[in-house]
């Protein structure tokens, strides 16, 4: 429901409606600058051509030099999304299942459910504060499972998971023979330190994106790392499918991990302060919800609440929101998205919290 | 193995030696510097962000015009190989199989390998001048045959299938409910006028890019033309894949389609003259060949050669080809990609004649 929320999002606004926009994880803040002139300076200098479906050299072997990996780990996707399906599509037959902690983000499970394979949801709660706990996790997996993803920090949840759950997660996949994929999308730009797959060994795989942490959410560009042969078989599949990232783009990207630190702290503080701002509106309200470790997710309760009508409803005084059940059996609960200016989020959320039933 | 000389290739130039490359689709001719501006003027302005997994509005409402069909009919994707590839994805399952005339572009067959399905190969021959045999292409259909795919005008040989082949083909196609995908991607440049398959009502598929005819080959955008209901199924692949086209990418290909004809016909003509160069210089070789009907290839044949070889021993020399084997049983051919200028062009082909064996 959450592609049909936003498209009649969109219909409203080509009607003249004014929308406050919470639905969708894409950043009102423009892409920076220095980015959009690299990737014209590429352009301009012929960068418009055929280009390895591995990646720019130059752009693998600073992704490699920041992960500590060999340039043969490194592999430049049409976007992370790009590297998820086509590690699914590689990785996963019908008949073998994937494991998720849910609330997660639609494309795991739409990508797993296209290539054939069964969905395994660790569901968890707001009430012990969306800890993903391992045993349960374990429970999951039988010899079928071929695939364990990890997203911390959390689309929607916005919760990072800690370090000591991360290693046993990872511990008990090894002692399983499950591959992790670990999308860190959010990583960069976390309130909290994150801990990284690549922090318990290459065995597993990362996947990362420039859309959330350099502001590039339509230049799709993203990347994982992976084991050598691995990566040889996803560039094959780029190959045939999706033939390269644009070069000019990619030294678009080059250009972003110049500044990555600094561009990062710029998301970072201003997000900070929407997250506050929402806080304070939120915590007067009768939702209930938890501190977010991230950018940029709210993803509050309201007991009994069906959060398809309610975001329906809401579109209707023009605030859009993303219901619960995009993301899982979490009919109560709805996603707030704070990719707003703070005065647009104190006018949105207050539209909201009158629209509660 | 055509990617495999591709990368030894670039190895050998980045050791420092100096490669005519004959071996790639890829034109020398810079993208048109209105479409640059155009994107750069679109990023500057903020289409940075997600943007519709259908296309821009814009962009398929300008599709729809030139095609004579419907807005609900286009979508724009990233590149046509993508195109196809969704295509493959979503309208073959194991067991069932895709006929295509051969020598045929290497994806077609490796896209429909890797989800699973046959393929079924017309094999076509020189002494023919490349004809498609309606009846011979009957003769492979069976009711495990999901798809048909045209490529005219072809890679690797350049020609055009004629019109009333083309309208028999169609009527075999349709009285045994197959689908035609249709590859025009070398249409608009064509040296002759060559039937596109709207011209036989909307029950197919057109795929076409600005890859070729926009000289836009590292920007990847194509285009398919589908029925309405195979358009949403595309759209909703797009979702959960490739996301979309970047929006600043799409205003770069409207802009190419302002001046769609004057630039079609820049192309067409410098591509006649280095066609007319090579054909002068091959014609006093032993190589047979017939003459091409489009840009950008020839494809010779030569008594008794192993193309293989013949192309990794050519590289030593510091000319690059694609092998035969490459398009199909085609071991002693090769195709030659008139995709650099006049003057590389005869040293190039002067190289590669000395070479024959």
């Amino acid at each position: 429901m959450l592609y049909e929320i936003n498209e009649k999002a969109i219909q409203l606004e080509n009607q003249g409606k004014r929308i406050i926009k919470f639905n969708l994880g894409d950043p009102d803040l423009p892409t920076p600058p220095e980015i959009v002139e690299a990737a014209y300076n590429a352009m301009k200098q012929g960068k418009t051509k055929y280009s390895s479906a591995a990646g720019e050299k130059k752009l693998r072997e600073e992704l490699a030099r920041i992960h500590g990996v060999s340039l043969d780990n490194v592999v430049v996707t049409t976007g992370s999304k790009w590297a998820i399906f086509s590690l699914m599509f590689l990785l996963l037959r019908k008949g073998e299942n994937v494991v998720v902690p849910s609330p997660h983000w639609t494309s795991y499970e739409l990508g797993a459910k296209k290539v054939g394979a069964e969905l395994r949801f660790l569901k968890r709660n707001l009430e012990s504060d969306w800890k993903v706990e391992p045993k349960n996790l374990e429970a999951l997996i039988d010899d079928k499972t071929r695939l364990l993803i990890l997203n911390s920090p959390n689309n929607p949840t916005s919760k990072v998971i800690d370090d000591k759950t991360f290693g046993e997660i990872v511990s008990i996949a090894k002692s399983k023979g499950v591959k992790i994929l670990s999308d860190e999308v959010y990583s960069d730009i976390s309130f909290v330190k994150a801990k990284s797959i690549l922090d318990f060994g290459e065995d597993n795989i990362l996947v990362n994106g420039f859309s959330k942490s350099f502001l590039m959410t339509g230049w799709r560009i993203g990347y994982a790392i992976v084991e050598k042969e691995l990566a040889k078989r996803m560039i094959k599949l780029n190959q045939i499918t999706t033939t390269c990232v644009p070069a000019f783009i990619q030294y678009g990207a080059l250009k972003g991990l110049e500044s990555r630190k600094k561009i990062a702290d710029d998301i970072r503080r201003q997000y900070k302060l929407r997250a506050d701002a929402a806080y304070s509106v939120l915590s007067k309200s009768k939702m209930q919800f938890s501190r977010p470790d991230a950018p940029f997710y709210l993803f509050p309760k309201v007991e009994g609440l069906d959060s398809e009508r309610f975001a329906l409803d809401l579109l209707d005084r023009g605030v859009a929101v993303a219901p619960g059940t995009a993301f899982g059996d979490y009919r109560e609960y709805f996603r707030i998205a704070l990719t707003v200016g703070e005065n647009k989020i104190r006018e949105g959320l207050g539209k909201l919290c009158e629209a509660l039933p």
